[in-house]
Formats: C-alpha cells, sequence, structure tokens
C-alpha cells in the first residue's frame, strides 16, 4: 500500500511516499514543500495546498499519515503553522484520501520503539529502516518519512497503538 | 463595491455580505456556516471550504475583510480555529480574492471609533449602521458584518488606518 507521511509546516513541509509490502518498505519519493516568507501568507497556503494536491494525484495514496502540531512557546507561529496544516488536510480531503494523524510521541513510539527517543534517533532509524545511504535533508523531509513509517507499524501493531483516525 | 467580511471559527463562522456605493451600506445577505463537533475535523474543514467558495463565486466580491485570530487561553482550540481559518483565506487565494485580515481591536476602531468598545456596543452598532431590525445572531454573524463594515471604512480613512493587507 501507498502511504504518504507529512510533517507539516508553513516554511517547510516535509514528505515521504513508500510502498509498504510485505512488511517491506519500498522509498517511493521524498521531498519538502517550501515558501518563503517573502511570499504573501494566503499565496502560501495556496503553494502548500496545490503541491499537496499534485503529489496526492501523482502517488494516489491509501492513506495519509500527518503529524500532529507541536505546539511552542511562540503562538503566532504555531498559530500560522495551524493555518498551513489546515490546508494540508483539506487537500487530502478534497480527494478523498483517508487521514491519519500521529502526535510526535506516537511516532517515535512507532519507529524507535519508546516515545522519548531523541529526534536524531528516531533519524537515523529512517534512514536504516528504508535502506538510505544518508538521513534526508532538511529534518522536515525525514519526518515525514517517519510519519509514513509509523502508519505502517501502527497497521502492523494495530491491536497495541492507538489508530489516531479522524 | 462588494465587500465580504468574515470572523472566521470552525464550529461557527460568521459572514457579512455588504454592498458599499457613495458611503452607504447596503446589505446583500449574512449568516454562519456551522460545522458540528461529531463531523470529523477534514470534512469540517471541506465543508467551510466548499460554503466560502460557493459564497465568493455567488458574490464576487471585490474585498475579503477577515477578523484575525483571537487567541485565547485553550492552546487546543486556537490550533483547530487556526486549521479552519487556514481554508477560508484558501478558498479567497483560489479565486484571487483580495484578502484583508484585521485584529478586533481595529474592528471595534473601525465601528465604534475607539479599541476597548465592548462587544455588545459594537453589536448595536453594526445594528445602527447597516438600520438592521436586530443584532443578527449568533454573535459571529454580526462580527462578520462588523469587518465588512471595518473595511469600508478603512478605505474612507486610509491614511489614518493602517490596512493590514496581505
Amino acid at each position: 500500500m501507498i502511504i504518504l507521511g507529512i510533517d507539516p509546516g508553513l516554511a517547510i513541509s516535509g514528505y515521504g511516499v513508500l510502498n509498504y509490502v510485505g512488511n517491506k518498505f519500498e522509498v517511493v519519493d521524498y521531498g519538502a514543500v517550501i515558501t518563503g516568507s517573502s511570499e504573501v501568507f494566503p499565496s502560501r497556503l495556496k503553494k502548500i495546498y496545490d503541491s499537496y494536491t499534485e503529489l496526492f494525484k501523482l502517488y494516489k495514496p491509501e492513506a495519509v499519515a500527518i503529524e500532529e502540531l507541536f505546539y511552542n512557546k511562540n503562538v503566532k507561529t504555531a498559530i500560522a503553522v495551524a493555518e498551513a496544516r489546515g490546508v494540508h488536510l483539506l487537500a487530502a480531503e478534497n480527494l478523498n484520501i483517508p487521514l491519519y494523524e500521529y502526535t510526535p510521541l506516537q511516532i517515535k513510539q512507532g519507529i524507535v520503539g519508546y516515545g522519548r527517543a531523541e529526534k536524531k534517533q528516531v533519524q537515523e532509524m529512517v534512514k536504516v529502516i528504508l535502506h538510505l545511504e544518508s538521513i534526508p535533508k532538511p529534518d522536515d523531509v525525514a519526518d515525514g518519512l517517519a510519519a509514513a513509517i509509523c502508519h505502517a507499524h501502527s497497521l502492523k501493531f494495530a491491536d497495541q497503538f492507538k489508530i489516531l483516525k479522524y
């Protein structure tokens, strides 16, 4: 099954597309949608929406796994990122693709096995699991791949995992 | 000119459509887009997006005036509302309609004349300015109309006002 994982963002939105067959991963694509702060805000939203609509149409994922917003201290930033995250969700919904949401903790658990793993460990595991030569950059890309892996593992351990389906 | 004002929200998104000609307002339409908490989140976003796309196509506003997110203590709620606000912006952007953002303070200033006005005063003024028989309910609808009035007044006093154009 094709799983498209997303680490949503406004400036950088990382994604990874995996084909998960018989407990094995095939890396289909990964990358990032980047918008600049010099662009006006609604244009940035449109760019994100259009880019994901294109990716969804191209890869026809059976599931989109998206990371839950990590709320940090800067409320203004969190609000802007949330506005951007909304259009990621809309792009999937408009194409009727099932959406699954995972917290950063669940993604760590789903990959490294415990929720307190360091970011670096998660990224190393993404590299190892997917047989990549190096950790994809920027971090958001590796995190998008991590979300996709997490979803695949959640399917496997559906009884142990609480799958957050909308 | 047709101005469509929005008080964006997830559960209730209020809007008002005004025709502003020669310093006079003609009320074209007002109402609310309502989504229920029993609906799944991406469907709620889609409903909001589709409803505003329809309203924009119907009334062809020359400007959309949207209230800035009022951040309250509940971060989880603010994030969800921000995700919803993002799809309001996208709907306008996808139809190339110029977007103007106003803070609650600016809207109060633009209507009552000072920024510390009470919510009730703003709503009374909306009723008076638009010659309505009663204050439109729920509050979000009156706030949507207020955003539209504020934008019209901002045009008039553009030199005194800082217009927040994206």
